[in-house]
């Protein structure tokens, strides 16, 4: 089969490796899509050389059908449609006896810390797998992993239908919390800075403001002098968590989705003054990967409008340069293109 | 009647003025003892000259009793020891509106944006007034105002019995929140940097660290492993936020009690990482207020410990020299003393 392999030094390798068969407990799945996502652009980029060891078969936003089924598993099929929620907790750690299993003080987050989807069949273990509705297609069943980041984002901030949602950052993830937030009924103000993504934001069907102008002004008149309710900062940049309190209510929400590697100024006067809360969100709970699953099988997630464009497996390389252009919103790398039929 | 005011420049003067009678729905109060506070000696360094009309009579942490009735005031009678939560909202912004008066957008914290109890009769809103037990002394009724400060921060915090907190600062408030804190069952370790003040801490039973040693270590291993389940961070130091995420265990709660006048960086790579939860917390509801009342009745504040002495109205600037050094702990003002037979 054909996988796709991180070999260190900015570089993405696809080369042909025998595939093992699945392991008592494990099912085989085809893997159909494999959407590539900001984490994947840092490993490439060495950011996480510490932590994956290489070669690395990566990949994590995916979906595909049972091949094959280890020994004991008995509550799947083959031809199945399947995605992976790809987290493997410990379940003895504080963190897993207190509930919070998925953000495991030893967590194993598969496609980082062990092998992922980028490769023509995958083998993992059969309570990772999550059912797909023969009515979603592969291509949008793809979408089911960051679908679910955004759910937990917007489960986290507990937003009510009515209340209104400001996101800062419009790329895939924003676009996403801003969709789920719409779905759960809320109103929404995407706030995004390239003027081409934008315009991608503003097709959907979204408010989006330019951070250039009197965005503050602009919430304030927005929520009748109140704030918003709940601020998504998904920009990652840190102008944006400076002014991200001053959007939210009283006893308002911020809620910090995106990665921030050094410490950011925060305006805790403010934070003090209103009585903000600021919540760290961080991937998904089941609940959040049966929802997102939901959506998107309803068309509450713009799924075709977000994917940019799929390529063939061994053109992986140029999936990753388009999205470090900025020019692509998700691109999914088709990885039965080019296999061996089995 | 003799009054304090911050005149300005560093100053307080103290003089005699003509007591006005209470007006409609006011009361008049002899006030028995003020407590100087953080906030006071901010104003006495000119820090919220933008804020104060001078010349002004502040102070808001006393008590006394009622010496007269303004017109239709009938649910209080002359005699009654009576302390004053000195909010003031206005009762129609968004903030009012959705349950939250007590950060009203338009607050008027009394004894700062108007006028305050170090004088010897204070006119206030009969609605401002909290009635006292008759087995609470007037000496420890003066730190009900801070008091309900801490049941504020620990209510606000969702602290349950048997859970870990760590106070950093221990300082009035500090204390306070310990103090509280465990008296609702939580397990208190305090972190202060000033030798005499942590050997006042240790006076009172309370466990406290010194941030020169690894104090990190120390919350690792008496959490298990977890960390802790609430932080507070009273000390308004820098590096006090940056450090006071590691402390917190997975999903854990910061409670942001100090005033930070500058942004302060933040490890929101930890925030998210953990899924933390950062809470603003400001001043205190009613509940808090009666809680606080009950909780000095009942002895379970030191309030002894924390009185460091007592100074006639006359001698208030050496209350705020002796603060200003940093030797007090918590200073009361005996307001009737040297004032005229009314
Ligand atoms: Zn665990
Ligand atoms: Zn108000």
């Amino acid at each position: 089969m054909l996988a796709a392999h991180y070999a260190g030094n900015r570089t993405m390798t696809v080369g042909e490796t025998d595939p093992a068969p699945p392991g008592p407990g494990q099912v085989q799945i085809a893997v159909a899509y494999n959407g590539i996502c900001g984490t994947d652009l840092h490993i490439l980029n060495g950011h996480m050389d510490a932590r994956v060891t290489t070669p690395a078969v990566i990949g994590h936003e995916m979906s595909g059908t049972v091949a094959a089924l280890g020994e004991g598993v008995t509550d799947r099929a083959v031809g199945d449609p399947v995605t992976v929620m790809p987290l493997a907790w410990d379940g003895t750690c504080p963190a897993c006896r207190a509930g919070n299993a998925h953000v495991c003080q030893n967590l194993d987050f598969v496609g980082i810390d062990s092998p992922g989807a980028l490769q023509g069949r995958w083998n993992v273990d059969a309570g990772l797998l999550v059912p797909l509705p023969p009515t979603l297609s592969l291509r949008h069943a793809a979408l089911v992993e960051p679908t679910a980041v955004a759910v937990h984002d917007v489960r986290r901030a507990e937003l009510a239908p009515g209340q209104k949602a400001v996101v800062i950052g419009g790329g895939p993830i924003g676009v996403l919390i801003a969709a789920v937030a719409r779905s759960f009924g809320g109103d929404v103000v995407v706030i995004e800075l390239d003027p081409k993504r934008r315009k991608a934001v503003a097709d959907l069907g979204l408010t989006v403001l330019d951070p250039a102008d009197d965005t503050v002004a602009h919430v304030e008149e927005w929520t009748g002098g109140a704030g918003a309710d709940v601020v998504f900062e998904v920009s990652g940049a840190a102008a944006a968590v400076l002014g991200a309190v001053d959007y939210a209510k009283v006893r308002g929400t911020l809620v910090v989705v995106a990665i921030h590697p050094e410490p950011r100024p925060v305006n805790l006067q403010r934070v003090f003054w209103r009585e903000l809360r600021l919540l760290g969100a961080r991937v998904y709970q089941r609940d959040d990967f049966d929802t997102a699953v939901a959506l998107l099988d309803a068309g509450e997630i713009p799924a075709d409008a977000l994917i940019t464009k799929t390529v063939p497996l061994a053109e992986i390389q140029s999936a990753f340069d388009a999205l470090t252009g900025g020019d692509a919103m998700k691109i999914l790398v088709d990885v039965q293109a080019g296999q061996e039929p089995a």
